[in-house]
């Protein structure tokens, strides 16, 4: 089967690698019906991420139909079709009875990580019961790709554990994918304002039509002073930091007011400054998150209520086999206007 | 009458100063009949709090008796026995309709800091409704000068946001007054393990007798690699930062376990590196504060109840006008052993 591979040394490659099959009695095959580029692979490919081993077929995200079903799974038949989570859970260990499947003994990020991905023809998912979810049939399946990971994220790891609320001033810095899933699911729990912060003008455009409040582009205006001046200088409730840059996590430090909430969800290569010396005594709270996808059942009863949209975030499609070119436009995603990037197999 | 008074420029000094008298009709005259020193009155000895002005009479713990009501006092009459909230809340901004009054508008940290403190014969108390609390008589009444400060201050920005639970394990970083007054009461929610760290051996013997499970002198073993040793690289659950340096903070941060919480207490003058980049994915939960206080009338009601003795805090005696020979007992506290000092006034 072909498989997007990491090389090491800042390269991908399409590949020709052997169909995965059943290692252990609670894995599925799923064939790949659709799957996505996420950020953290680019991060990947740039080598930022060193526990990702050379040979590595990339990719966390996707739908597909099961192929082959381990002795000891319960919960799903061949030719079910599946939502992927980016995160695999035992569903017996201490994290997961307490649904944190993001610090899974056994399991958490995996998939494009520590064993091969998504980005391939077939994917071998380890404990499958509690790690796939059904999806119905004759639905348009396209959008499921999208609660694989940047949905749960965004919903986890900023509006969750951000404590949004009802009436709040909450920040979103950075427009990203991830940032406009956030956008998206903030919106469930009516706060008065959202602010999003980008230094991306077409992404800024997609954040307002998806309900942000104001935007500010952070190249043109200073966004700090620009949002404590529309707060009268007592900041905001809910800052939420969705890039991984010590520039966007000083912004949230700097506008969150007393009593407010930081939730970090960007990816971070090294260190911050936390400026203690003026939060000591603010009564902050500041969250760090991998996602659990606990929520992904939830999240998927909302969507079939037309309560969430995700379209707006899908830019792009692919065949599967050009997924190098996809590559290119993600990576690009400024130039190219692109946020998620759809990438089908073919029959 | 007798006031001790911070004179700029690492100076303090016993001074006559005119007896506070009435100025709002919130406000209530307390005749002190004991007080204390904290650790912050260190600080700003050493002139690291540059909110104090030169002239400001220190202190903001202690107990008294009322002296004058103003008109719009309506919990209060003369002669009633007082505990004095560190924090001083006027009751109707919104951060006290959330019970976080030391962000109120009006009040906050004033005592000792904007306004004439406890450390004299009398002090003035504004929005005494909401920032004075009855001391039932005939009681001793010595140990409510705990209840001002520290034993909310351990509960509050220690336990509470430490959010400790049953079977947790807890590190508590730093053996001072707060840090014991924090191993006091998270024994409330029973955890599993308490470990105490500090470089004092005479704290960490007072921290045994107080019910830590582990004391660790920092000095003779690395804590750091102790704890990991001992909880099986796990971590703790909570770790709670009672120092208020890079140093205490930093073995926080290395001890805390995935989905674990660090408390924040200690007084931070400069900033330091928060590890995001170990720290983004292990669904952490970071937690700043100065205390409220609105725990005082719960705690007093378990203090009636016997389940909860802060008597081994107070380790010195000294009356009201000896309060410059207490406050080198109370700097050079590794040497004397002392702890919290309690200064009686003469009658």
């Amino acid at each position: 089967m072909k498989a997007l591979v990491y090389q090491g040394n800042n390269k991908i490659q399409v590949e020709n690698k052997p169909k995965p099959e059943i290692i252990n009695p609670t894995d599925c095959i799923v064939k790949i019906t659709a799957t996505t580029i996420c950020g953290t692979d680019l991060h990947i490919w740039k080598g930022d991420v060193p526990t990702v081993e050379k040979g590595r077929t990339l990719g966390h995200e996707g739908i597909g139909i099961i192929e082959a079903v381990g002795d000891a799974v319960s919960n799903f038949r061949v030719n079910d079709k599946v939502l992927i989570s980016c995160i695999t859970s035992c569903g017996t260990c201490s994290f997961c009875k307490d649904k944190m499947y993001s610090q899974c003994v056994r399991g958490g990020w995996l998939l494009g990580h520590k064993i091969d991905g998504t980005q391939a023809e077939y994917v071998r998912i380890p404990f499958a019961d509690t790690s796939l979810y059904p999806i119905p049939d004759s639905v348009d399946e396209e959008p499921f790709v999208m609660f694989s990971d940047i949905l749960p994220t965004g919903f986890e790891t900023g509006v969750l554990k951000g404590r949004i609320k009802l009436g709040d001033k909450v920040a979103i810095i950075g427009a990203g994918p991830i940032g406009l899933a956030t956008l998206l699911t903030a919106q469930f729990y009516t706060p008065e304002t959202i602010f999003v912060v980008d230094r991306d003008n077409y992404r800024l455009e997609v954040a307002k039509k998806l309900g942000a409040t104001y935007i500010i582009n952070d190249v043109t205006k200073n966004a700090v002073n620009t949002i404590l001046e529309m707060t009268q200088n007592k900041g905001v409730d809910v800052a939420i930091e969705a890039v991984g840059t010590p520039e966007a996590f000083d912004t949230c430090q700097a506008i969150v007011g007393a009593g407010g909430h930081i939730a970090n969800i960007g990816v971070h290569g090294k260190e911050v400054s936390l400026h203690l010396e003026q939060l000591w005594n603010k009564n902050i709270t500041l969250t760090t998150a991998l996602v659990d996808t606990f929520s992904i059942p939830d999240l998927l009863k909302v969507y079939r209520n037309g309560k969430l949209n995700p379209n707006e975030l899908i830019t792009h499609h692919f065949d599967l086999d050009e997924i190098l070119q996809a590559y290119e436009i993600f990576k690009n995603s400024s130039e190219k206007h692109s946020l998620k990037i759809i990438l089908k197999a073919k029959n």
